[in-house]
């Protein structure tokens, strides 16, 4: 019951803090941006400190290294923060932007305006450099933010948090733009997706199992970052040194993220004269190769692709291959088994490059590059929140206009329905 | 189990006829239009003969006057539908349309382009007109479309749905693409709602709870039209003839419907001179006025609002009205007691106005005209599938671009992320 009550409490004071947010100038939100990188630079030793209690307990509790990894701060990883905040203070407000303006023929003049969402709701794992990144975000975008980190580093978030808020706040933004969610009981996220009086979105950041509990348990509009199954087609009339570069960089260059490579299709017309290459390439790297029977009648010893494969997110230096008959079959393979998030053709060919691109259900399809774009920074969106991979509202990238919403202003001299 | 397997199946046909429909021609989607238009005519006296069995039935049944009304079919509303089709095959297609371009420092030339959602679900009461509009609406914006309308208009909804789906059929789209669910046993929305690996959206048009449950069980995301409490308030700056005509517009010319104002706010400064003849005029026209205290000092002899008053959407001849004493205390109503529909002010001050435009927290906000223009047609957008009283994807009327997502085709030369 107490938790209940001071969750809603948090969401109640983000929804009037929200409300003010909404017509605060540009000037005043990025004066609180700079305050909170400042207080950040300030308080650098406290976080440090806090954190160190966090990887302490997470060492202690047999995480996997690459987790504690993820969840050390350092004097880098910090300024890294200060830096973001800095680079969103850049960023063009996207707050009274007219989108779209008209007059029509009884002479009201409709202008589209961009609002923002409101309050949003950010429930996450691990790295606590969300905790600063979403919330300068959220700011910018005239949004409150309540954040919902994740138990393994729940000091190292609250410190950030508190210093964060504190900043904001006496830089001049409404008392409560900023909530963080001290309790890591999962309750809390229970109590939290209930409030959709309060709460205009929720985008979870973290794994599958964490995305599906919370569409379960809400009817607040959910944004979510799916998994990144992604796939590069190397047709058979693509230029081989190139789609060797590509496919290279889309698996190798960073194989943890979700816009890295997961399957390579092959056309069969250049599969024994690409594979082999490419594979004693890969293997040099260290990727392991996991082919369909086709695949393995050319890459002789290497590991059978099994139905799973197809539709599994490695995040490792894992590549399944698949030898295809023909462009069809590609184009079939990616819609049923991707995740409609990144998907490249090599080819110069110029119409199936077309065709790819319309066929291909996914929120970004390249042609001839790695789908390691698939990013804010590289898209020109600036900083992101997360990569969006449902068509609704937001699909791909998302930047501070994907957290805004729109109203329609309409100027009118007496005008009466007739 | 049957009837779950049998919703699968449509759900299921429904994608596979998305997928198709995502990439036909404008011309192939207009020429099915006006086939089903065609086929209204042709069989329109069996959809009359299937009509009044749901009209006899409706009336044996004891439903409203009303009620039977919006039910019943007759030769100018079939000739409705069929002009509605004709209007939306004059609309621009919304598909392949680029909604920005760029060209990054490496080269990428980066589209944003608009694609269909995919399979958009229709859970709709009583207006067998729904099935066709909506139906053609989603056409044309390249998705495949699942009607299930409610039980009371269930032969004429089919006879209709049969009748365009095999039209469209025949004029070359793909198969599956009007699906409609026979049964109207609520366990049907139970089993559509859970499927969202083949839809897309579910847009529910019908009332608070029919919006109600379907929110509470899915995982789809829910386009709604909630209700519409909209304001008008009286400034005292106001032209108070102008005033007159707006708030009488607003309320009479057509109370049952979501945009029609059902709470006046006026000025504490003028309302001794506005109030008596803006009554008289309402109570001639047979609008039954509830107000506060001090509305009732003026007016004597009206109902009292209470509190309930405030957040109700009447949709009929009656009219809750407060004196405010301050400009303030009319955006502090009206954001906790409106419903972000609709809401006007009616002032000679410009930067009141702008203020108000901005503070109000609606979908569409007024400055000196009738909230009776919320609406897709009188907005420029063309025929509307609603008016979305949220804040994600869509915001007040929604056209054919609101059905619609977008995705990133990307045109590179071998870039690979350094």
């Amino acid at each position: 019951m107490e938790l209940k009550e001071e969750i809603i409490r948090r969401a109640a004071a983000a929804k009037m803090a929200a409300n003010k947010l909404a017509n605060i100038g540009t000037d005043a939100k990025n004066k609180a941006l700079l305050a909170m990188a400042a207080a950040l630079e300030k308080n650098k030793d406290d976080i440090l400190f806090k954190n160190e209690i966090d990887v302490d307990a997470a060492k202690e509790s047999g995480l996997s290294d690459a987790l504690v990894d993820r969840l050390t701060l350092d004097d880098k990883r910090i300024g890294s923060m200060i830096q973001g905040l800095k680079e969103i203070v850049e960023l063009k407000d996207p707050i009274g932007e007219i989108l779209s303006t008209t007059t029509r023929p009884n002479g009201l003049k409709i202008n589209k305006v961009r609002v923002p969402l409101g309050v949003v709701g950010i429930i996450y794992e691990s790295r606590p450099n969300v905790t600063v990144d979403t919330a300068g975000l959220c700011l910018k975008s005239g949004n409150a933010v309540i954040l919902r980190g994740g138990s393994e580093a729940l000091n190292s978030n609250h410190m950030l948090a508190r210093t964060i808020a504190a900043a904001a706040y006496e830089a001049g933004l409404p008392e409560g733009a900023i909530q963080f969610v001290e309790t890591t009981d999962r309750q809390a996220i229970m109590e939290l997706v209930k409030l959709d009086r309060f709460i205009d979105v929720i985008i979870p950041r973290g794994g599958e199992d964490l995305i599906k509990f919370i569409r379960e348990h809400t009817k607040i509009p959910v944004i979510f970052h799916g998994k990144g199954v992604c796939h590069t087609y190397v047709d058979i009339d693509a230029d081989l040194k190139m789609a060797e570069e590509i496919c290279f960089n889309a698996k190798v260059q960073r194989p943890g993220v979700c816009n890295a490579m997961e399957t390579m299709l092959v056309h069969k017309g250049v599969a024994l004269e690409f594979l082999p290459k490419m594979a004693a390439r890969y293997q040099q790297a260290g990727v392991e190769l996991r082919g369909d029977a086709k695949t393995l009648e050319i890459l002789k010893g290497i590991k059978t692709a099994r139905e799973e494969d197809w539709a599994v997110e490695y995040l490792a230096l894992i590549l399944a291959i698949k030898v295809v008959d023909t462009f069809e079959e590609a184009v079939t393979h990616i819609n049923k088994y991707g995740s409609q998030h990144s998907d490249a053709i090599v080819t110069n060919n110029k119409q199936r490059a077309e065709e790819f691109l319309k066929l291909i259900d996914s929120a970004a399809v390249y042609w001839n590059a790695s789908t390691r774009f698939t990013d804010g920074a590289e898209f020109g969106l600036g900083a992101e929140i997360g990569i969006s991979t449902q068509k609704m509202h937001a699909r791909g990238p998302m930047g501070l206009a994907e957290l805004c919403s729109y109203k329609y202003e309409i100027y009118g001299n007496g005008q009466v329905r007739k």
